[in-house]
């Protein structure tokens, strides 16, 4: 099959490189911005070279942003080309409007490299979904804030300098809040929760906490207490739609989660008779990631058309039934927090099981009176 | 598709229980010893009334044992009928013939389940497999182990203690030795290095060191060293072959492998460009099982034919340049153990770097002159 490349960025020259020696998948055509000499016999800078050139069966998009990504992926599906994708933010975004188009078109669309990197998550949810009820998933989704959490736990350190250190290394950008505060997270977890319940969930909705204001100090006290916490992501099945969320977690130290070191992704499902399994690498990386966009094409070629699952039903959030321990850190008093203390912690208290929606709620809130605010739900 | 099952105990009844409702999967026809009531109106205790249904089009072997399941899938596939095994006995020991079989008849012949019960190992290694080539692969591959070492780290607790409390909760056998001396895991071990690496490995020739003699003194020196022990399989390309085998090891206490509790699995494979990525979940149990033996099926109706790999080259054991320090326990004094001593432990010694097929032979022949010695390689 040929494929065009949308970008030659980090994962399009990796893309490109696992199909240079393969006999079954050809790049012929990579859409830049600027020349690249690597690929300048085959480069060109109009889109429509790409979307009218009937050789061309895979349009992959590597390029990021939701424009003109959106504009291009769904021109390329209503010219009859498959799409495989690695941009998280799209799919998340334009979930509806592009599974559909697929379904209408008989095209493929695929986005397994947008949630974990390299690692073959999103497959195999889908896989498992052809026999089981998935009842819960999430877990460590996201490199750079475990990056950050391994190292904290690791020696002393406060959270500005790892930060840094994260940044040097090419782990955190230069704006970082994507990573620390959720928002790469949301992206992940929207996708992998409609895939696993057939739902359409609003990114924006998602309530979550990051860990831009974690300390040294409290580091100490969960480490003192028997805990690691990690940024955790959570989408579990509920009576009314599902219930997601994306919390700073204490799991207990010898948790598997506890376990996860560096930039490395832990994500789980549960299902009704399956039970929980887990996926585990880097979920990051230029070979790695480019790979889960190699396997998308030859999924392809190996006849496999639509999207992952059949159905997106929009839902609702329903946190009704999530309730769990908090701990919690605040300067400000607050009556609310005080009427739900259970325990007094060294640097915190610890609240008795909370609502997890009503917790990130006050939560949010509180951060208005107390920027320094830091929360963690206990597992 | 229409199903035969061979055999209706645990994982046979499993895959009619998620097939039961189920429009693309029917079981048609079940082989049975003795009247199973709830599939009498379809049982036949006759092969041949299965061999030669022309209605048939997948034969799942859920029977167990060498004969006369070898006779039964090779006469099933002679017949142009695709086979779905969890028998991983029967792939390791007939690896060339039922794979080349199935090659020349063009049917499909699956065994996810034979590896890791539901977890979808075999199915990850092949597709991985496409695109990178496999460095190493192994981890922990037996539940039953797993169980005994994970609840001797908890507490202070004998072998012969746990062991019987594993039995009676039916984790393991009235006859164990499959489960605690490695044989079971070298079969698993034996299919995922032959997919792995294009090979075909004899299971005898893989040396083992099981945990038999494994005492609460011994794990009570490992923890207080920083270390956990678990039962490891490895297999790693090496020059001239493949290096196999199967030990206790000594992992960091903060290591992902000490993080996995009871019955649990963790295999992993690095791959030269991927990385590494590991598969966590339960390796036994009737539902996750029978499910995997259920997607081979769907996987076969989805078109797939023959085997995980196209290749199957006898390979030698090449265990050349593998080489790490040992931990060893043992009250026969013996001059080779004295000149590769490094460091006395409390409970025994540690060697410095030895190779590991060295240390495996001498801790064969020691066994003859001390039957309690232990081993654990450290990682």
């Amino acid at each position: 099959m040929n494929i065009a490349l949308l970008g030659f960025g980090v994962v399009g020259s990796g893309v490109y490189e696992w199909c240079r020696d393969r006999e079954d998948l050809n790049v012929t055509r990579v859409l830049v911005r600027s020349p690249k000499p690597a690929v300048a016999d085959i480069s060109t800078t109009d889109f429509n070279d790409i979307v009218t050139d009937p050789a061309i069966d895979i349009v992959a998009e590597v390029m990021g942003g939701l424009h003109p990504a959106y504009e291009y992926v769904t021109a390329a599906m209503k010219a009859g080309k498959h799409v495989v994708t690695a941009n998280k933010a799209l799919i998340a975004a334009y979930y509806t409007e592009l599974t559909s188009l697929a379904r209408e078109m008989g095209v493929g669309l695929l986005c397994t490299a947008a949630v974990g990197g390299g690692i073959p998550w999103l497959v195999n949810l889908a896989r498992v979904r052809k026999l089981d009820a998935i009842e819960r998933l999430g877990g460590i989704m996201n490199g750079t804030s475990n990056f950050i959490m391994d190292a904290m736990h690791a020696a002393p350190v406060s959270f500005p300098a790892i930060l840094k250190e994260a940044q040097d290394l090419g782990y955190a950008e230069a704006d970082p809040s994507a990573d620390i505060d959720g928002d790469d997270i949301r992206r992940k977890l929207v996708i992998s929760a409609n895939i696993a319940f057939d739902a359409v969930l609003e990114e924006e909705d998602i309530p979550m906490f990051g860990i831009r204001t974690v300390t040294d100090s409290d580091i100490a006290t969960f480490k003192a207490k028997g805990f690691t916490c990690k940024l955790l992501a959570t989408a579990a099945a509920a009576e009314k739609g599902v219930c997601a969320y994306i919390e700073p977690t204490l799991v207990s130290a010898d948790a598997l989660e506890a376990a996860v070191p560096k930039n490395f992704n832990l994500i789980t499902y549960e299902g009704v008779n399956m039970g929980r399994q887990s996926y585990y690498g880097q979920g990051a990386g230029q070979m790695p990631t480019a790979a889960n966009v190699v396997q998308d094409c030859l999924t392809i070629l190996g006849g496999e058309r639509g999207f992952y699952t059949h159905n997106a039903t929009p839902m609702a959030l329903d946190g009704e039934n999530e309730a769990h321990p908090y701990y919690v850190r605040t300067s400000a008093p607050d009556q609310w927090l005080e009427d739900n203390t259970a325990e007094r912690w060294e640097t915190g208290v610890v609240t008795g099981a909370v609502n997890t929606y009503e917790m990130l709620a006050w939560a949010k809130k509180q951060l208005t009176v107390d920027p320094a605010l830091f929360i963690a739900g206990i597992a």
